[in-house]
C-alpha cells in the first residue's frame, strides 16, 4: 500500500471544489463543497441512527437507493435538521446541482453540517453553485476538504492506493468531526472516493463491515449527531475486474478501505472538540468481539477517563470502573490495565486491582498527545479499539455558547 | 407532611457522630461517619450495578442479607475498592465496631467512598471507632453528614414526618454526590433512617420502587460509581401496625419516603461537580413510562446540552437531538420542548420544529440555578422527571487532577 498526499481527487475521474456561498457569517470560511466524478459510480453510504434524521439524509438515502452517483455537496454552518422545509430545501439545491452539471437529481449525494433547527438560507446555496462547479478541479480536494469543518482545527484527509488483480486502484477520502460524535453508525461526515471497480451491493457491504470497526468505534462526547453519513463513490476507472463478490480482490480492498476509514477515524477522535490528547483504548482477549467493543468504547467515553488523561492522571481506577458498567460480561477480576505512548509502557493494574508504579514514569507516559490505553481481559481472544480524546475546558468553552 | 430540620437522627432512637480518623490528609476535614439506632431494624439497600463492586457492598450484602441492622459506618477519602485486602479491611471495620458498640458484625451496614485502588488504610478507622462512638448522639447527625462527603460542597439532608395510623412517623436522611453518578440503580451514597414500624421485605419494596424514580434518574457525568448505595434503616418506634402488606400505609410511607429521595437526588444534581444549575428534565405525555424515563435521562445526560445550559443558551436541538438518539420508540415529529425557571417559561420547539421565540427572555430563563426542560412527547399519558446539572470549566478542573 502507498500512503499518497491528497484526498478525494486522487482517484482517477475524480475533481473537486469549495466556495464560500454565505451560510456563514465569517466570510472569510468556505462553506460549501462539491465532489464530482466524470463517470457514474456505484455508490453507499452508512447513516445516523438517531431518530431525529437531517434532511440531506432522507433525500441521500432516497437518491441512492439504486446504488448509483455521481456527485457529492455538502455545505457547513447550518444542519438543514428539524426545519420544516428541509426536504424542500435539499431537494432545491438538487435540482439546481444537477442542472448546471447535467447529470439527474438522484446522481447525488447531499450532506449538511452545523447546527440544528435554524433555518437554512437557500439563496446562499443556491447562488453558491455555479462557481461551486465552475472551480471543479483536480486541485480542488483541499478547498472541498475545509468547506465541510466546522469546529474541526485540522483538515482530515487521505489519500492510498493499492494494486489488485495487477492494476493500480486509488482511494481518498476527507471527513468532518469535533462535536456531537458518539459511535452509533457513522458518527460523523466522511466522504470516500475511489476508481476501484466494484458493484453497488458488495460495496455497501465492504462499507458497513469498514464502519463498524472505524468510525462506529470513536467517541467525542456521547452524543450521535442527526446528520451523520459515510459515503463512498466507486467510479471504475482503475480497471480492475469488477469486484462482484467476496473474492481476494474484495477482501484487499476492505483492507484499503479499512485503512482510511482508521486514518480519518483517528484523526477526528485527536480533533475532537477541545481535545489536546488522543486516546486509543485496545481491549484485548475478550471471550467476544462485541465483549471487547463495549468495553473499550466505555473506556474512552468515560468522562472521568477523559478529564483525568486531560490532567495525566494514571487513575487506571475509573479505567476499570467503566469496564465494570460497559453491560458487558466478564471477570473482572482478571483484567490488566497499562498505559502506553512513545515514552514508554506502565503496568498499572493486574488482575483487577492496582500495582505498585512509578508515579513520575507514569505521568511522562500521560504528558503526550497520544495515550494508549491497554486492556488486557485474559478470557478469549478477540480484540478491538476504540478512539477518543481528553476532556477539557476547551470543549465546555466551545459548547458553552456555539450557537449564539 | 411536616418538613424538618435535621437529618438521620430525626426519628426516634437514632443517635449518629463523625470524627476525623486520618485517612484524609485534610485534618480539618471529617471523614468517618457512624450513625446507630438504640433498638433492631429492619434494613434494607439498593447496591450499584457496576461489575466492579466497592468490598464494603460485598460486606453489607451479606450483612443485611437477613434484613437486619443496627448501625451504618461509611468512610470518605478512600473506596476501599480494586484492593486485594479490601474484604478484610471492611470485615475487620465491623467486628471493631461491633465489639464497641455491643452488637453482631452482622447489624452494620458498611460504605466507603473516595479513590478507588489506593490501599484504605485500615489503622486509622480502627483508632478512630473508639471517639466515633463516645460521640454518638441526637446532635451528631450533622457532623456524620459531613463526614461523608468529598467533592460535595453542600450537605445534603432532610427530616421529614408524616402520620401512619394515627401515629407520627419520622424519616431522615442524608446523601453524598457529586461525580461518577449517572443512574443504574441507587447512584451515590444516601442513609435514611426512620422509626415507622415495617417488615424488612417490604421496605426492600419500597426502597426500590423510591429508588427507580429518584436516585435512578439523576446523572451527573454517565459514570457508574463502584460504590454506590442507598440503606434505609426502620427500627419501629413510631410504634404504628407494622407494615407487612401494601396497604395504604405502606402507600403513605412510600410516598413520603419517596419525597425524601427526590429532595436528596435534586441536591445531588445541583451539587454535581462544577455544577452550576440544577437541570431538572420532566418528559410528559408518553406513550409508556420507560419511554419517558430514557428521554428524560438521555436529555439531561447529553454533554452538550450540558454545555449549552453552562452558556445559558437555548439550543433545542440539542435536546431534541439528544431524545432521537435515546434509544426509545416514538414519534419525534409530535415533540414540543420549553424552557422554565422562576423567571418564566419559553417554547421553543413546537412539532420537532423550532418556532420563534426571543433570545432576550430565553437567556434570562437560563440564566438562573434550576431550570426545568419540559418535554411533550403528545403521544401517551406516562411521565418522567430526571435531574442532572451543567457541564462546567470546574468539572474538568475537579476531576483532571483528582488522584494526585
Amino acid at each position: 500500500m502507498n500512503i499518497n498526499t491528497g484526498n478525494v481527487t486522487f482517484p482517477k475521474g475524480f475533481t473537486a471544489s469549495g466556495v464560500y456561498c454565505g451560510i456563514r457569517k465569517n466570510k472569510s470560511k468556505l462553506d460549501l463543497a462539491l465532489i464530482y466524478s466524470q463517470t457514474e459510480c456505484a455508490a453507499a453510504a452508512c447513516y445516523t441512527k438517531n431518530l431525529v434524521k437531517g434532511a440531506p439524509i432522507y433525500v441521500t438515502m432516497d437518491h441512492i437507493s439504486n446504488g448509483k452517483a455521481k456527485a457529492v455537496i455538502c455545505n457547513s454552518g447550518n444542519a438543514n435538521t428539524c426545519n420544516a422545509d428541509g426536504i424542500d430545501v435539499a431537494k432545491l439545491t438538487c435540482a439546481e446541482l444537477a442542472k448546471e452539471l447535467n447529470i439527474k437529481d438522484s446522481d447525488i449525494v447531499i450532506a449538511s453540517t452545523g447546527v440544528i433547527g435554524q433555518p437554512l438560507n437557500v439563496g446562499a446555496i443556491l447562488s453558491g453553485i455555479p462557481s461551486l462547479v465552475s472551480k471543479l478541479s483536480r486541485d480542488g480536494g483541499d478547498s472541498a476538504a475545509e468547506a465541510i469543518m466546522t469546529t474541526d482545527l485540522a483538515k482530515k484527509e487521505i489519500a492510498i492506493s493499492i494494486e489488485i488483480g495487477g492494476k493500480e486502484v486509488r482511494i481518498g477520502g476527507f471527513a468532518k468531526g469535533s462535536g456531537m460524535i458518539n459511535p452509533n453508525m457513522a458518527t460523523m461526515l466522511s466522504f470516500i472516493t475511489t476508481d476501484v471497480a466494484i458493484e453497488s451491493e458488495i460495496l455497501k457491504e465492504a462499507l458497513t463491515l469498514s464502519v463498524n470497526d472505524t468510525y462506529n468505534m470513536v467517541s467525542v462526547d456521547g452524543d450521535t449527531s442527526t446528520n451523520d453519513m459515510v459515503s463512498v463513490l466507486a467510479n471504475g476507472l482503475a480497471e480492475n475486474a469488477v469486484i462482484n463478490e467476496k473474492n481476494d480482490d474484495f477482501y484487499t480492498f476492505l483492507k484499503a478501505l479499512t485503512f482510511v476509514n482508521t486514518h480519518l477515524s483517528r484523526m477526528i477522535a485527536r480533533d475532537g472538540e477541545g481535545a489536546t490528547r488522543l486516546l486509543e483504548c485496545i481491549v484485548q482477549n475478550a471471550a467476544d468481539v462485541l465483549v471487547a467493543k463495549k468495553a473499550a468504547k466505555a473506556v474512552i467515553s468515560s468522562s472521568l477517563v477523559k478529564a483525568a488523561m486531560f490532567g495525566a492522571d494514571a487513575n487506571w481506577g475509573r479505567i476499570l470502573c467503566a469496564i465494570g458498567y460497559a453491560g458487558c460480561e466478564l471477570d473482572i477480576t482478571k483484567v490488566d490495565i497499562a498505559f502506553s505512548s512513545v515514552k514508554g509502557t506502565i503496568t498499572v493494574c493486574k488482575n483487577g486491582a492496582g500495582v505498585d508504579f512509578d508515579e513520575v514514569t507514569a505521568k511522562e507516559i500521560l504528558l503526550t498527545d497520544e495515550i494508549k490505553i491497554l486492556v488486557d481481559l485474559k478470557q478469549g481472544e478477540q480484540t478491538a479499539t476504540a478512539w477518543g480524546c481528553d476532556l477539557t475546558y476547551d470543549y465546555v468553552k466551545i459548547n458553552g455558547d456555539y450557537r449564539t
